[in-house]
């Protein structure tokens, strides 16, 4: 790799700006991780469901940082009509994402089954509206699943949704195995993968015992870990960045009880990518000659950018290798969410 | 499972006393847990390397509550010579541990391989003193080790040292794996097994997230936890209770860093386990009518102490179903431990 890098403006395909103080402290953070496109989850405290609540949603993003471009999503549950559907793309709706129901933050209201939502997709199918997918099943309702396992389990859902729908645009969210891989790949070209910066780089050992560490769906194996790598250097657009940055304040982290999952990267996003890339290339996951230009700028941003057809950016961004840390957390408008990472190495950023 | 037993007192043969103020808040919460005698761990700072440091640690905890049966060990490490081990066993100290580099609390200075340690292993045949194994693959030594295949991994390493000491007393401490089930069968007589209570009810979907879940070996799948359950009500004496109960300071689990490993159940030793086979009836792990007397009195002291040749225990404690939770968390001595399962329902338990 090389010690400075200047690449086209980052997108990333998968965030929490979540609402409120928290999103006050998190938006203006998006722009120094090198990001000027976000794909904007909607699992808000009570989930956004309709086109009115997103376009509002987006207001509240845009009051606090107008020079992003906010790409809005609804929660797939039953009031989700093919009515709501087609209001949803003719106001510019860019998305329906499905949880599964339970599996991680605020989706108690989420999804046990596609088969009662088949004209919802068939409706997203012919709209050209794209389906976001959580694809774990949910633990609690087999007795033979657990975190380790919940994402391989799903994938035959996967293949039997894009085999129903074979127009309908899926994109399987942050993918954590080799499994996923290579259902992602037996599909065909309507079918992609987003990878998270964090999945690049951790293993399940460090997601037990360090909270901040601690995601859902959780980190797998030294292999999946090492097949993420692989699928992001041999993406040609299958795989492209979907961060999943989820800030929780500390306290939802360290205080009473069990740890609030999600790990927070969004001011780091494209350093994280390129810091994982490096460490890949060290353990052998990955060969340095694999880590070009082009696939940096692809994953980074191009190829996500395509598929979601969304324009190209022309501002650009300049990443060097340095020996600044990253720091312990981010304190602001009240709230403080520690960054994944902290105190270890980073690159810096810069905008041209 | 009947509301109520009557059973020997419990035997313990993996507990984790530590020293200092820890140990005055710990130590009396054995008897309470249904336990009189204690299979010590010698991982101090500095681990117990010597006779001497181990009968004066004997002492101390003996100053605390002198109505506990305390079994000592010593820290396997190159110190540890034939000698040593004549002079141990000529002490009446009961066997010596072996924890792989690194692997958890104060390990640093642990095993890489045995075959360094052949003539120690050789002299302790000889003079029939137990040879304890944290079985576990350090990670970071192997790239394919993470802490789900970890004991698996480790097997091998197992079968070869039965295979080389046929005539060595071996403990497989905290299975948590159905390989590490299936190998300790696979030995002849003179290998058994010792099963915590947490891993008798836990999975890897809560040691990641809640700290106080989070020890090593981490909890596995659903399957490896059915397939503890099972080991315990056909053990015949093959698997026997080693709570590996290990306090920390909350500060250490919930301060800044990561959480130290380790789930703190000495108080509610005996308490926990009836929790657990409770469940894994309910769950289908096991059938009722598997959990007989016998198998009680059998798991939670008896087969130990036959194995370890420490005299059945004539005191008799009550065991009885209850409404009653589990506490917070231990506060004694200036230090804090939270309670494993605090705020759920436990037995009562009673000394005759």
């Amino acid at each position: 790799m090389k010690p400075e890098y200047t690449l086209p403006a980052g997108a990333d395909f998968h965030v929490h700006l979540r609402d409120g103080a928290m999103s006050e402290a998190v938006v203006p953070t998006i722009r120094p991780g090198g990001i000027d496109t976000v794909y904007v989850m909607p699992n808000l405290t009570p989930p956004v469901t309709t086109v009115a609540q997103a376009l509002a949603y987006r207001d509240r993003l845009r009051a606090i940082d107008d020079s992003i471009n906010y790409l809005m999503t609804l929660f797939l549950d039953e009031s989700i009509t093919p009515e709501v559907v087609r209001e949803a793309k003719a106001a510019g709706i860019a998305g329906i994402k499905s949880y599964p129901k339970g599996t991680t933050t605020n989706s108690a209201g989420g999804v046990l089954s596609f088969e009662s939502h088949a004209e919802t997709l068939r409706a997203m199918e012919e709209c050209d509206l794209v389906l976001n997918i959580h694809g774990e099943v949910p633990t609690g309702t087999r007795p033979d699943i657990s975190v380790m396992n919940a994402e391989s389990r799903f994938l035959p859902t996967l293949l039997d949704l894009h085999r129903q729908f074979p127009r309908l645009r899926i994109v399987l969210e942050h993918v954590t195995t080799a499994d996923a891989v290579e259902a992602v790949r037996a599909c065909g070209d309507t079918v992609r993968g987003t990878i998270t910066a964090h999945h690049l780089s951790l293993v399940i050992d460090q997601a037990v015992g360090d909270v901040f560490c601690y995601c859902k769906p959780v980190a797998k194996s030294p292999e999946d870990r090492a097949a993420l790598l692989n699928a992001l250097v041999t993406s040609g657009g299958k795989f492209f960045l979907g961060t999943d940055s989820a800030p929780h304040d500390i306290s939802a982290k360290k205080g009473k009880g069990s740890a609030a999952a999600g790990v927070f990267t969004q001011p780091f996003a494209c350093q994280y990518i390129l810091t994982a890339l490096e460490e890949g290339i060290e353990r052998g996951d990955i060969r340095d000659e694999q880590v070009t230009e082009e696939v940096l700028s692809g994953f980074l941003g191009e190829w996500g950018r395509d598929f979601y057809r969304v324009e190209q950016s022309t501002k650009k961004i300049v990443l060097r290798k340095t020996d600044e840390v990253i720091p312990e957390s981010l304190k602001a408008a009240g709230v403080e969410v520690v960054y994944y990472r902290a105190g270890k190495k980073t690159w810096s950023l810069e905008w041209l």
